[in-house]
């Protein structure tokens, strides 16, 4: 079984996508190639159902199928977290039981709405913390342009004090730059354990954010390989080389980047890149147009061409 | 098996809780009581899995044990409308023949967020009307304080003309006289069917919607003798005795519309009563204080001393 | 001159509306009018170029010229607080420095949008303050449903610590009764000062609040009157008959609460009693249908009715 | 005079920003030396009191110096656009008449916010049309994470229709690069007149926009000769070129893009140019820090390198 997330945890943990046959089914044989697929590539950990991973459209039999499957799949190689954000304790305590017996590395969780006050979010992780057992470790994921709920600099420092479970946080708050460097200069201290601090939003600022203290990624990008990249040369200390390398990827950071229709586009490339049998998202979902196919297609070869440029 | 609803559906559709006993766990004897209770109260129908019968924090096996377990309980004496709002249409259509299979007269759609503009609300519900299949006929919930999603007149008209199953609305924008004016004065017309409208929103306008064609309520309240009195006078054609009732309520009516703490205030009147076991909110919910306690107390005492004086 | 706002200051601050003619230009006559009024009606103050006296529609030379009309005309009589709100601090102290010498008692501060951290807020709050200068007594606005900012307890609280000019809380977050009843507890301590505490939203809930330790009202209502009474009434130590006479209003108040259309309700029922010349909101504004008008009516008949048994 | 805005306009109009000296005043001085700078870059218009100009922020006179001001300097050399936007119709109209007869080219219209229905929203235009006058050409500003706002393509195409005077679109809603080819394809038709469209949102997507039918931007950026040079490319039709020019800066596009902070790097970017006397943004506004201003440094020294490579 693979370690436990803890607050030394640092790579690229890949946000993965949930494939879907044409139909809408789980395609669970494309999900075995793309979890050897994610390892290939050199991912530290994977993360399922999140937000990207279409959770909130899977059936509660969906998500424990699923997520037993990858677990079983992956079989201890990489640490694998996965997300139980809900509305009721229960849910989430009941899931979280199942897939940490089936070997999941920790979980995520971002607030439910409405905690509008720091007081209430305070109090809700620790009715969180104390409904899962503080055996599980756990991702706080900040991210306001989704859930409408705010996390301050401060906040994010007492709850890594009251919670030892409380070990990793994927920043994605945007603009986030400069709340990552306060978690950053202001965990790890006397009176504040350190936290593990993982970006997402795309990665659209990696670069900017491992300098500024963060260990790596908790993202989904249908090039894997370049997040990986980009951790690994800049924790080599070769920064330009991390930077160029993102720089040539960053026209398709920013178009999978897109709410929404950038999940098509990431399975879609996933679909291109043979991973996946079939690029569908489950309904409601968007769709690429002839237009968006042929831009993409320009993306791609455009990308092609600043990659050899760059060796 | 009960009539399902129609765009004829009128009186009172009540919004029942989802009683829990005092550790979380569905409380199905409560559940029984309550039927009875509102039953006798007179109600025309009932709806579960509302968003007050916390169908956010229900898991999937208990939304269907609750929904099966009413439904064979009220064995149909009266149509029972399920909400079956949620993320995916895959989810919505499994739970929807779920519940007509077990004799539901209907199902309440509340629109996923994010549908800004009317053609994606119009193409979101063709897609559900499609999944559902057009046997099952459908409340619309227009409750943008929560969904975030705005119902336009020219909106919920076109959908009355385009789906023959779109037969009833559940109205709740606020503020919403006018829209109420509006959609009535439209629909039943040459080319537009008409549409069943119940208020929603702890009917809060009550008196004022059935003076401006709503066919009755689809709402809670923890007296809903009330309700079932004044849509009865109202349809009697004594409004002076039906506001006059209305008025004498609307302090607790006020007090139980306020968003969140408002289901605890529901379900401590219903215990009060002696209609369900505990008060319990399921976690993360909101409790009363001592000072709630007294306040809703003297509230209680008062309307009684009003209704003295209204007889 | 009047007294300048204080910590102890009580009573009903009339949120006033600003007149304006048929064509939308400032009404000073009516203006006038309204202030005697408002005067014999019994109110302790006066608050103009809040939300609901259009300040957002005047221009900066309306702001100027109707505050300084209406402060020459009150004279000292009651203490009138200014609504100075906005998006530039430089705009926020030259309103203020204008309004101040021509003798208001004090200014009404609302959060501009964004302020999503409570240290952000308290800052905000630190900067309005230097930028008005420390004899310039403010009241909070804590109104989040427009403003989108969220105050904490903790946070009004310490803002009350922090700065000695910040002495009264416009109280209308909803629901918000506990959050009252905690402030006035953990204020006017040992370590905190003392609170003025007036509650607005339209004052839906104004007999609750005084129990929980209001001093009073600052909102607007088409019959001052009954405000005046209520409080008065309350802290004569009648309760009872406060709450009877709020209760004969609750139609009307929750009539005129209707965001948008609840201000052309009230400037209609302040020309209908022969107050302003024209119910005039200014454009782009909501307008009265004729349902809306017979409706008006009938609320206004029964309440003639409901206050003839009262008495 | 400038020819004013109209259906075939082309090119790049800059959003400008307005110069403050160190303590909030405007700068007048530095005005002139932007107007030229903005000028020498080859812009083809002007855009001020946008928001990114810190509108919001100016007082009433303030903004009616800086916009005589400019318009005085460019003296006609080329269109200037003014923003507008504002709550009352009576401000609009002031500020419109205004600054038209000052030589302005149009006006920018943003919604007011909480026309949330696609009636509501035309009828505001109709209302804003007839309050400014038919002679006034309107650029149409779509950007909804602002406003709140939602025009769908049928509402744009409608408006075109209906109002001759509305004859520009900026396009900055997200994600909206179908939008922007659905609007391009359903006007210039035989029923819709044709609508310029320039790009908005800091230009984020310029090359895929201008690939879709836009026919330039209508943004800011410290770099405005970028803009105007892949906006030229393009219409020369070298695509390639325009792409490889855009990709260099799109670090720092992504950068600028920033929500709040943007604008203080795009202000430091142009102090340091030497453009500004000080990248001061009024108060309250955001800040950098000394990580930032380092950060900054590098992503400009990145920039000459990869602009060297390309040349």
């Amino acid at each position: 079984m693979a370690e436990k997330i803890n607050r030394h945890s640092r790579g690229v943990f890949i946000i993965s996508v949930t494939p879907f046959s044409k139909n809408g089914a789980l395609d669970l044989e494309s999900a075995d190639r793309l979890i050897e697929f994610y390892i290939e590539c050199g991912v530290t950990g994977m993360t399922i159902l999140g937000i990207m991973g279409e959770a909130q459209k899977l059936s509660a039999q969906d998500a424990i199928q699923f997520s037993k499957h990858v677990l079983d799949r992956v079989a201890g190689r990489i640490p694998v977290v996965v997300g139980v954000s809900g509305a009721g304790l229960g849910n989430l305590s009941d899931l979280t039981k199942s897939v940490m017996d089936d070997g999941a590395a920790g979980v995520m969780v971002a607030p439910m709405p409405g905690l509008v006050h720091e007081v209430k979010l305070k109090n809700y992780f620790g009715e969180v913390c104390k409904a899962l057992g503080d055996d599980v470790p756990i991702c706080l994921q900040d991210y306001p342009q989704t859930t409408g709920v705010n996390f301050s600099v401060e906040t994010i420092l007492d709850l890594t004090r009251t919670y030892a479970q409380i070990v990793m946080l994927k920043h994605e708050d945007w603009p986030g730059l400069t709340k990552l460097s306060q978690v950053r200069a202001q965990s790890g201290t006397d009176d504040t354990p350190r936290l593990s601090i993982l970006t997402g939003n795309a990665a659209l600022f990696l670069p900017q954010e491992l300098q500024r203290g963060a260990d790596g990624a908790m993202t989904g990008f249908a090039y894997p390989e370049m997040l990986v990249n980009v951790v690994n040369r800049y924790q080599e200390g070769d920064l330009n080389a991390a930077e160029n390398l993102f720089d040539a990827y960053l026209p398709l950071v920013r178009y999978e980047h897109q709410l929404g229709i950038g999940l098509a586009i990431r399975k879609e490339i996933l679909f291109r890149r043979g991973v996946i049998e079939s690029p569908t998202v489950r309904a409601p979902g968007p769709a690429l147009s002839g237009v968006d196919h042929a831009e993409l297609t320009r993306l791609i070869e455009r990308l092609n061409v600043r990659l050899s440029e760059l060796q």
